[in-house]
């Protein structure tokens, strides 16, 4: 990941990573060094989390999820692990094997939920059956079962791995829409409210290629390849055009989001559409909706009637070329 | 500018220009129609002009100005040319002759101020002499006599051919860095206050390449080349940028525009620090200014008594290979 030949900027040994927008190299230890301040800056700045949190951590199998699962019990916290297996095929047979290795390894507690087994559907089956494009209806399935574990299993917390890249690819998405609703939603702490559990990004200051590093030097595998669903969505598209406005002023990724939540989220501030508007309670399931039945309970009723979708039919042209 | 055989969605004759964001092509005819209704549209949306307005039009010498310029006669407003001669070796002089010729043809009144002559200094010599670059010292210099020779003259507005590319890389900058005062400005209309005149932008709806398409069928010569020493600036990293979200997404680059000026705008109003501040006036011009003397006379006062600078010394090496 670095020049041959170039130093640590702190201890002056080999370097194993050039970080452009520090300007600097840095050895494992320091990189570590690097990653934990980082993390600790974010929870401190935002008041994520407090020492004595019981936290549930929404891992994926992808580096993100484990190395933020890692570095908090590093650090003292408590923290369980939760697994949403989604059924896209092997992808997620492969994730959720890399996500019991790492809990198992570390003597640490996962739960596991199967979509198919536990819900009757999965995400293929969910994106055909609601014709929402398979992301919407992932991201939708993960936000619930993991708002509705943290409530049940009485955790104060709840932690997902969204690094920088993440976090600056929506905010990227949003403002060329300028979707104030989704703008003033933006934020690295949603606050327990309304039934909701309060949920935080202790990885908002770091990047992909820094948490990469992360599980390379603490021996962490995890899942490499991107969703197969996913692949040439827009959010890839976004973190592309920011990686070529990154490789020219270096920092300006990182100035794009921090500047945001330092500069324009304040002023957003109470311009949701929930923080506006009442909120119900679910029909069906009880927790808080704008509508009568929440969108889950809407999706799971039409997803579970549906014939199983194989996962080869929702993908994209390109993607059934990368998978075949 | 569009596929051999290909039809105007209005008429079915042949088409002269494809227009993705439109899902369209276009005649000679309907392409100026086009442009007309999103000019007329753009001035009544934001109440940019009345019929009777005297009017003072920035001209470069460029396609956008000649175009808003020719655009405004056709449609019976009374409007004056202002061009601005910045020193920039032959693209000046080239630039300048543009502009003559065009209203000369046409019978139009065209003022002209020559930076040298008049001001005792150019662009090239104002950016060594002041360490700001070049695109600062000329942008601040233009707005500044624009804004003079408006009042002077007794305009009612000054009109100036900013395109939808350019106020989307404008934007998109001022985004990237959440410039909450910069923002707060970048309106089609800034009111006539505090010893400003009027400015308004009636080309805030139509891109670069609509207003080409309109001086080639309209028989309008102008300036080609980029200003050389803007070449590498990031307000043309910018537009690439743009470019190629719009060239996936077309339609994108005008949702991100005009979706700011709907909906973002009105929440920033009063959020800029010439709305906040008070001003006060110039010490040596009497001009508005939140300092003791306004930036226009420190620049003309170190820029005349420098040397002058020739415009190679401060072409960026990729502009000096392409200018050599």
């Amino acid at each position: 990941m670095t020049a041959v030949g170039s130093k640590c900027r702190v201890c002056k040994e080999p370097a194993v990573i050039d970080l452009p927008r520090h300007n600097a190299h840095f050895c494992a230890e320091h990189l570590q060094q690097l990653c934990r301040r980082q993390m600790t800056k974010a929870i401190d700045d935002f008041g994520m989390l407090s020492p004595d949190d019981r936290i549930l951590v929404a891992v994926s199998g992808g580096k993100d999820s484990l190395a933020i699962w890692d570095m908090l019990v590093e650090a003292g916290y408590s923290a369980d692990g939760l697994y949403v297996s989604l059924g896209i095929g092997d992808y997620s047979t492969e994730s959720g094997g890399y996500v019991q290795r790492f809990a198992d390894e570390r003597g640490l507690n996962l739960q596991v939920i199967d979509l198919r087994q536990d819900y009757g559907y999965d995400v293929p089956t969910a994106s055909k059956a609601t014709g929402r494009v398979p992301c919407s209806a992932c991201g939708l399935s993960k936000r619930r079962l993991f708002d509705r574990a943290a409530l049940d299993g009485g955790y104060d917390v709840v932690v997902t791995g969204h690094n920088l890249d993440d976090e600056a690819a929506v905010l990227f998405g949003n403002t060329l829409r300028w979707d104030i609703d989704y703008l003033a939603r933006q934020l690295p702490v949603l606050p327990a409210t309304n039934g909701f559990p309060k949920k935080v990004k202790p990885l908002i200051r770091l990047t992909e290629r820094e948490m990469a590093a992360w599980c390379l030097v603490r021996g962490i595998d995890y899942v490499v390849e991107e969703c197969p669903i996913a692949a040439g969505n827009k959010h890839l598209a976004y973190k592309e055009s920011l990686n070529a406005i990154e490789a020219r002023s270096p920092g300006a990724k990182s100035a794009f989001f921090l500047g945001f939540l330092d500069r324009m989220a304040p002023l957003l501030a109470g311009h949701s559409a929930a923080a506006a508007g009442e909120l119900n309670r679910c029909a069906e399931c009880g927790e808080p909706t704008t509508g009568e039945v929440c969108a889950f309970c809407r999706l799971v009723e039409k997803a579970a009637k549906h014939d199983p979708v194989p996962v080869e039919l929702v993908l994209s042209k390109r993607a059934r070329k990368a998978y075949s």
